[in-house]
């Protein structure tokens, strides 16, 4: 199974904001949005391993800017690391300005989610090769994130997350 | 007002199909489909403009195969022509096989925007600049298509559709 | 199989426009029209043919007027004409005034579908008979449309399309 | 104010049921069947009375048969008996067979509005005209119904309910 | 089949109003709140006869004041009463000041379902056991409900409706 | 401002799943649940602060099982702790078994809201009293769970979190 660049997988989720998809201050809301996140991180985790994905977490979400009916918001989400048969995938959200073009990023988000075939048997991926600093980065913090995962869901005793042990030191 | 080139308001958005979005046969409901080139060409426009773009007509759209559940679908919008306070939009879409990750065409559309002020009234557009060949083929074949439009509506008089009269002599 | 009235055809959509089917302008998103059309047109295509109906094309469909939120709106769907299994489907949308209960027609919409088997085969379709003026006037400008519709799909070289040629002159 | 002829009111609106408005079993979810009443028997309320109408109670709805996806589905909602400032909207559903184009009853219900002005203050409505057969036994029937909702509601007392006593001896 | 308590079936579903399940008045839209109604109804059948249910009728419902967007919405339903394979099912449903904490009850239904087996056929369902004063009130109600239905939908002769008879005496 | 209970914010939401509502595998979809969790959790954060919430950050969500078109689905989502302005809240996801009633967890949920003013700016809000052994767990852990959600977001240097730190040792 051949190693695949990050860039492959990258996938681009570009769309408006109507007033159905709102909240009562007028904002897209928060569960449209989370929707829409997964939509495109599932994408590019199949593009990544094609196979079918599962979505098995969703490890942060980060809401920094409200995103106001109207607006154009454009999502870019690329796998940032694969596991055995599991993948990390980062999505990136940016609120584009209509009249002066300028893209704001107002929201991250970090998925994870598991190959499966058709019976929901997990099924081995493709390794992740990082080439710009922020992949290499993000590769790189996954592992973190992975033992976090299992430390937070109680099934890795935080003394032996040796990855995540080494952030604090 | 600069002339802008069509590659500046490429759109893309890239998605899946749920259960929820299909027609009884399985595949993605015509109208789900309408809608969401409906969202994905009034992007192009915007950017194209930088101004809020309503929906003047939808000029052709073509459903040349069935898109099932499950697919991965990329629609790509852009500015094919700008007239002076219209744009004419196309928007290829394709369907993305998951196994072979080889791309299928699977629809096509040309929409016509209207650029407006916050009043609703029509304001001035950048030209246009094509580039590549299909981009100049769509921008040649855009005033025909005008011509065509104003006919079908009997605001022109066909005798009178030069441009598209010239097409079949 | 026996030719069928047009009037047989007929097919009335009747509905609100509620917040939650807007734009940012707070009329009928377009994307939403579309969607209806469709739904609306399709039923009239079976109604002819008695068989399931696929849409090929939206051939063109005029967005004249906004159609404010909380407004009534009466879309009604006939077909056109018939070829050997595809129809072509004319729908008018009328908005009604609350007050005055007077009408406006602020939308029209030209779709074609084809009749298809269960394992989606095309099926031959009965033949149109139109009988008010209009109907008589949209059954021989439907020929015309359909030259049009493979002249742009450069399935047809314009110079053979006699129906659409014979509109120049 | 001048009283109108019950067909005056007649509203119709003709859908088919996709997928993602079906229940388990594949039939329409009887929500959004209720939801589509909702609808045809506003629009009827607002056609009587000009007006702005709020749904003040559902009398009645019998779900008779299911109604699987694909089905075309038309409803057919008219004022049975205008009071003061409410109304009472009878919707009958009728399911068409695609292939031998037969109409079967499938569903009814009995909605009452109020219509309102811009404060939603109650205003009021003109008299109902029933003319065909079912439109004056419904008609007769509004009152017994209407004193039937007050009696479930607790408002009226069971024995001073003058027309629906008369309905038992 | 043992008897079950009326408390056992309770469902609870507390949800918001987003602006996308408003009527244009910016209340939540009388459809949607039946459609909300009909889900947790029918999971108070369910939880009472362990099977699926499907709605039989909606016996009556009384918007008393609307749900403006933003509302914290609470459902309470609960089976009232039993009958051989059939349920009638209560609905609360109470607004939630979100400054002061306070309750207001909004809204009531009586909805009926019908348990049935994989093939649609009824089954059986066990006996309802009343506890608090208003289940027994709700309960001893249920029968002239039951009879009432049948005398709308003319399934009984008014005059054969004993318990219905005796509110009236 | 008074420190208040944990379980006054409990927030219950009992729904079913739809085939509107599913994935091409015929489970609840990824979006959708976490759109209903996004609902719940904000509730509860609103019963807690009695102020407008808006979600700042998913800090956590486990999908264990996948979730079949037709289950009962039931929210539980509570307070875990608060802080100056935010609150932490917890969504536990029970999936009933129609047949036998019995109840299995399917998924787990940390969101964090921030109680705002009508310009949006962040307010106080009370303390929270954890009562039951798991309240307490979780009031603990949610001090780690905040320095967790800054080092990630690289609002806080990985050395200087101290209750996160003290996990590893």
């Amino acid at each position: 199974m051949k190693a695949k660049k990050a860039i492959a997988s990258l996938t681009i989720l570009t769309d408006t904001v109507l007033p159905g998809e709102t909240n009562p201050l007028h904002n897209l809301f928060g569960g449209e949005l989370l929707a829409r996140m997964d939509r495109a991180t599932s994408i590019a985790a199949s593009r990544h391993s094609q196979e079918i994905c599962v979505t098995v977490s969703v490890n942060h979400v980060a809401f920094s800017k409200p995103v106001p009916v109207g607006s154009i918001l454009q999502m870019e989400a690329k796998v940032s690391r694969a596991f055995t048969s599991s993948m990390e995938v980062y999505v990136d959200v940016w609120k584009e300005d209509r009249i002066t073009g300028e893209r704001e990023k107002v929201n991250e988000g970090i998925y994870t989610f598991v190959a499966v075939d058709d019976h929901g048997k997990p099924v081995k991926v493709p390794e992740l090769i990082p080439e710009s600093a922020l992949e290499k980065k993000r590769y790189k913090g996954a592992l973190q994130r992975k033992e976090l995962s299992l430390v937070l869901s109680e099934k890795l005793d935080p003394k032996k997350a040796t990855e995540l042990r080494s952030l604090f030191f």
